[in-house]
């Protein structure tokens, strides 16, 4: 069974996925991860798989059958398991949870295509389509707190050697600590400001425009002023909003928009380098609004979508710190990128 | 002009390092990084580095020239420049500070050795030194709060090309987040239990036994229990120490033993892999004790030593989340560098 475990000085929860253990040995990374196996992700190849969740797919399709657009999957190797209770208990000094949870994949299209900047906006949107089914089901399950939903593309972002589109999602029983510290931060700045800190980027950063690489249907795919990776970009809606799963139907098809648009130029500009994004947004169990007293989450709180592409190796520095070096400005970068043109 | 900048929602600051920016197009990483050039910091290279700022080398040897065994010079690429006031400003809703601060090279021999585990105790015992002169001579520029000491081994930890053993050090007129947030949870236990929360974590490592790598002349070595990545060490005085520069010379031996042989076993174990280390230490200007009220970090604050061998390809993910996935439990690791011989 998998762990949940807490550093008992800064408080980080971490995943110990003792069975995806491979020997000490093998863990030196994919020396020879160029061979790609046939692909288990493809139309035709279900039996493959775990039996789906959920698919899109043709009205006179059959489940675990060809005939789909995008299909959810239990993971193969899930870093946690989602049958039993949440169990909270202490070990001496330290805490822990059992590893309960679930990892689902979304595979993104039928077809045998690597890069999501590859399929069109109306594909991207039934993705996005089921990343919400996903999460608002999730959501209705009491043990989790969090949903988080991530791409890895390319082997040395870690998404393995099957080059076929996809993206993940991991539901836990406690909210991860970067979404917890944004949470803080916004509520510090709303406590203040009464305004929402990401509605006020935003609108700094329209007027600025100097880190801005698009704007357009209500999203802003712009470089954060204080980025810790070379072309680290967001994508934020424009209008407020703290919950993704509240997103309308117009919305997720602007998102695979910009999605298709920002990929597509960190594809064709920066040599179709690996890449990760992960979306943030509010956790299910948010505090109700009391009277006389903000309510909290709702308004200070604005879901977004970060993505890092991984141009450098130097990330030791920075896992060990906290602190970390950009060898470009935000700036330059989205200049680049604003410049780059897709095909 | 370098700038530290911070990110208004959770408060990380980031050095946004523009003077070493190459072209977007450089950035994909050390293509043909194996051919290695000409080693600056071989013994008679001097002239190919700036002038030394310290150096332990023999009576009768001058500045700059052979005979030395450690020698600390500028960097060349510096992240940070020394030289001006910290000047700390808005930017409309962001903040900045100038790029001040240090950012140094501890060559620790003169000898083309690539890992530190293949230096003598005596030897890296002589780095350590040199470590401590450098933070308690950077502790008294007042435009300073805290020293990073750290070393990147192996190409992809950020160790370039040149294999030649050398650690590195950061002053910086920030405290890092990861510090910070460390000296929070460490205050937060003290201020519930009045104790020191690793001096209760080393009682308990060395009563279970099971993540305790090594233990000798007061160090202990141990994968943590909330272990983000495979292998992640730290090494921890067992003697409270808030500060490492008040190490005695005793203890920079025993240290020096100590660091030998975790980083041997690491090379012998887990076939030389890259790694990064990174030194925690109380940051230099600690608030006064008042009377009544607890000695803030003094007592509450345990420096020490965390090692992370970069095995893993799969970061992505963690530096979106904060959340961490690791695929070998800390027991396991320990029990194999346990019995991991070193030559």
């Amino acid at each position: 069974m998998p762990e949940l475990r807490r550093d008992p000085i800064i408080g980080r929860w971490v995943i110990i996925a003792v069975e995806r253990a491979r020997r000490p040995k093998g863990l030196r990374g994919p020396h020879a991860a160029a061979e790609e196996k046939a692909c288990p992700f493809c139309e035709g190849k279900e039996a493959m798989t775990p039996r789906e969740i959920i698919a899109i797919r043709k009205e006179d399709a059959v489940a675990n059958g060809p005939g789909w657009q995008v299909r959810v999957i239990p993971s193969k190797t899930p870093f946690l398991k989602v049958e039993g209770q949440v169990n909270r208990r202490g070990k001496g000094l330290y805490d822990v949870i059992n590893g309960i949870g679930a990892h689902e994949v979304i595979v993104e299209t039928p077809q045998h295509i690597a890069n999501i900047a590859d399929l069109d906006e109306v594909q991207i949107a039934k993705g996005i389509t089921c990343w919400i089914d996903r999460v608002v089901d999730l959501g209705r399950d009491e043990r989790f707190k969090y949903v988080q939903i991530f791409k890895n593309y390319g082997s040395s972002s870690g998404g393995g050697s099957i080059r076929h589109t996809r993206s993940q999602l991991i539901a836990t029983p406690i909210t991860p600590k970067r979404i917890k510290e944004e949470l803080q931060g916004a509520r510090s700045y709303f406590e203040y400001h009464e305004r929402c800190i990401f509605c006020d980027i935003i609108r700094q950063e329209i007027e600025t425009k100097t880190r801005v690489v698009a704007d357009a249907d209500g999203f802003v795919a712009m470089t954060p002023f204080a980025s810790r990776f070379p072309f680290e970009m967001w994508i934020v809606p424009k209008d407020h909003n703290c919950d993704f799963s509240r997103m309308s139907v117009e919305s997720r098809l602007y998102l695979g928009r910009m999605i298709k648009k920002v990929l597509g130029k960190v594809k064709a500009g920066l040599e179709d380098p690996p890449y990760n994004f992960v979306l943030h947004t509010a956790p299910f169990r948010r505090p109700k609004a009391k009277e006389g007293y903000w309510k909290t989450i709702e308004d200070d709180y604005h879901w977004h979508l970060e993505i890092i592409p991984r141009l450098t190796h130097s990330a030791g520095f920075e896992w060990g710190t906290g602190f970390y070096i950009c060898s470009i400005t935000p700036e330059e970068a989205a200049k680049y990128l604003r410049e780059t043109e897709t095909a």
